[in-house]
């Protein structure tokens, strides 16, 4: 399968995306989010969140000058427990964290804090953000839309992102519940991976332009980037009988609360292009949320009750093959363990990615 | 197909429920409520969840003593934005109705209100709670944990509910979005109609108690009834690759917010019995949560918003054979509509529950 992943330190990885993000014109202190959000994702084993994106999204919008390097985030309404941000079209990895920091801000005090925002842009891996809760012992919630490339039900046309949600729980001794789940089958990502491989994708995943379920996964990729019709396909798959339907209403509810109630763009409305195709700030919406578990229940006991969960779900009987039975979040707490230890795989391309940044930009070889 | 279906007018059928419910000892105002939240469902359609148990699940609780009568609820934590409310062991369908109210109560205050409810009973349809929200231009949710007949990815044994996530959001001159979606591919009740009619089910909603994928309707169900080992397929079906683990986290998270962070039940200790196989109360939770949308945004843009975003999603391009794509909510709505005028059609199997309820408890005939 080609070259082999080449091993690289987090802390070395963190350090060049930095670096990278600050030659750019990024203030020091955002540098460092953006950078922080990228390496967690390759940390937790989100490959396709992480440094990979760097080129494909972050430094050519930031060259482009579609996300200005120099940003200010204004809040634009507000009560004491919601508020709307305006992310002044900059990185939506810093804007993100900069919404949730006000949730939980307002959580602190008020017990729960929700900010929508509008006018942001890809925000990377959603579980992040959700996750930022956890160290003050709430509940993080953390939505966005995106690009739409999913199909509605009946539907031919992608009118929908893959609009992930993510929930992030405390628990005790035991790792927190992290759920962070795009509402389509799978997302654009995962056929990236399939086309690096070479591999057909199983069908079920997508459809072609004509509306027909394929296997075809360079074909898919590309109704996908260059939205020829066809699109992925919403949890659930094709139709009703599997249940369809409810992967699209979860992927139109992400949009009411991120696009919608922000006043982002949503539905195919975001990610515009001008009239000779070059891309327009892409108005993104997110929507994070933070709830104070003592506003529910004394924390103690809630944290015991999670480790019971948690042990009961592990402990339950198991398929006939199955060895384990895991709980949202737990791959990815191991691979990052594993990862601070022994650093982080990237596949070469992505390596050759960053080389090529760094050779661009002037800045020292990474690795 | 067996005898045709009789067709009842709504406030008929209403007007019996609430003499059942009164002759059973439940309070006027309670009976009012637990029947509007019966009939509801029926007129939207969705038949499982309405009269059809009236028997079967409140009639039979209220006669066993597993649900008083005559109960109170109690708040046993409360702050601005957040309250914990024990259900006293009482009628789900009441229970519910008050820990919605006082989550909009709340929200009417503070822009946001949630409320964890404990020591509950089955509350029927989720999205009647959720929608409860709509009069009051606010966002409504609404879920609950329940008996554990779904499987977790990998398992073998039921650990959890088809715990329903619902969320209501008001539009202008369009219908309100209203998703109210089981977690698990279908309800225990499709299973049910299946049954009825005599049909296999799909292969990929239910496994027998082997693990395996079956299409054996009566087996699925029996084993589902009886917990027996095998049960229902979380939404994205069984293992991974269609994002069943993805359905089973919603479930989970449901779980977390219903069970966990009211104190209830959670998992498969929802429902016990004693040792002689008798039910004690179920111990169900429920999670209730309000937004009012100008906690965001002023109220009209949202609206006009929302009615151009369903417009879109209606308009857009359908598959080869598709005539319509539908907004969540929007065939409820229709259904109700019509079922208000021209009455509801009620399965025989169902007419003659409800008679034999009648003569039991020398209630008049009902139809």
């Amino acid at each position: 399968m080609g070259k082999p992943a080449q091993i690289v330190d987090a802390n070395r990885l963190k350090s060049f995306c930095i670096q990278v993000f600050e030659k750019l014109g990024v203030a020091p202190s955002d540098a460092q989010i953006a950078s922080d959000v990228l390496v967690s994702a390759d940390l937790r084993g989100v490959d396709s969140h992480g440094v990979a994106r760097l080129s494909r999204y972050y430094v050519k919008y930031l060259k482009q000058g579609m996300v200005p390097a120099r940003f200010e985030t204004q809040i634009v309404h507000e009560t004491p427990t919601t508020a709307v941000m305006d992310g002044g079209a900059g990185l939506g990895l810093v804007v993100a964290h900069r919404a949730m920091e006000l949730a939980i801000a307002k959580a602190r005090k008020h017990y729960v804090g929700f900010v929508a925002v509008r006018n942001s842009t890809h925000y990377g891996m959603a579980g992040y953000y959700a996750m930022m809760a956890l160290k003050h012992d709430m509940i993080g919630i953390s939505s966005t839309n995106a690009k739409a490339i999913v199909l509605p039900t009946l539907g031919r046309d992608p009118m929908l992102g893959t609009n992930p949600i993510s929930i992030a729980v405390p628990a005790g001794q035991e790792r927190p519940f992290v759920l962070d789940m795009a509402t389509s089958i799978v997302p654009q990502g995962k056929l990236e991976v399939y086309e690096r491989l070479g591999k057909p994708i199983p069908l079920g995943w997508a459809t072609d332009e004509k509306g027909q379920l394929t296997t075809d996964t360079s074909r898919a990729l590309k109704n996908v980037i260059e939205r020829r019709g066809g699109g992925l396909l919403p949890l659930g798959g094709l139709g009703e009988e599997m249940g369809g339907h409810k992967g699209y209403g979860l992927a139109v509810a992400v949009d009411i609360f991120s696009g919608m109630l922000s006043g982002a763009a949503y539905l195919a409305l975001t990610d515009p292009v001008d009239k000779t195709g070059r891309p327009l700030p892409s108005n993104l919406g997110h929507f994070f949320g933070a709830f104070r578990v003592d506003g529910f229940r004394p924390l103690s006991e809630f944290k015991a009750g999670m480790d019971d969960l948690i042990r009961r779900l592990r402990d339950s009987s198991k398929m006939k093959g199955a060895s384990r039975i895991y709980i949202h979040g737990e791959k990815e707490f191991e691979t990052a363990e594993q990862r601070r230890r022994k650093g982080i795989p990237l596949n070469p391309k992505v390596v050759l990615d960053l080389q090529n940044i760094a050779k661009e930009l002037r800045l020292p070889a990474p690795f």
